[in-house]
């Protein structure tokens, strides 16, 4: 019943389990977006934090996820 | 004439010097935005690779970046 080391890599899956209702924007340093990919079937939305690097999911489909990554896109502009 | 450790961080400014001008969407396995901070006056967007998981700097300003976004985020209702 030798533990076999193959295979020891984090199971793929989906990065978040839950997402943050509250509307942060104004705590948020940067925002990524992760696509659809082979292990999880999910768009996802990942804020880090400004005060701690704290890593936070986001609901995708928020409409208030939406306006703060429009508003950074916005930005490029100014 | 003693090496002062004090400010020994990292001086604080953009993380992008250069963007990748070829369209690259298909190789991206996520983007990240970080809008204009007190180190930065500069919107940046940068792309993580799918292959080695290289980070690529865009330019926020290409019109196939913007498109690429705009995917990822049509995708989250499918």
């Amino acid at each position: 019943e030798g533990m076999s080391l193959h295979g020891l890599g984090v199971e793929p899956r989906c990065r978040c389990s839950g997402t943050e209702s509250r509307r942060i924007g104004k705590l948020i340093e940067s925002i990524e977006l992760f696509p659809p990919n082979p292990h999880c079937k999910d768009t996802e939305i990942i804020a880090t934090l400004k005060s701690n690097g704290q890593e936070i999911c986001l609901d995708p489909k928020a409409p208030w996820v939406t306006k703060v990554i429009e508003k950074i896109l916005a930005k490029r502009s100014s």
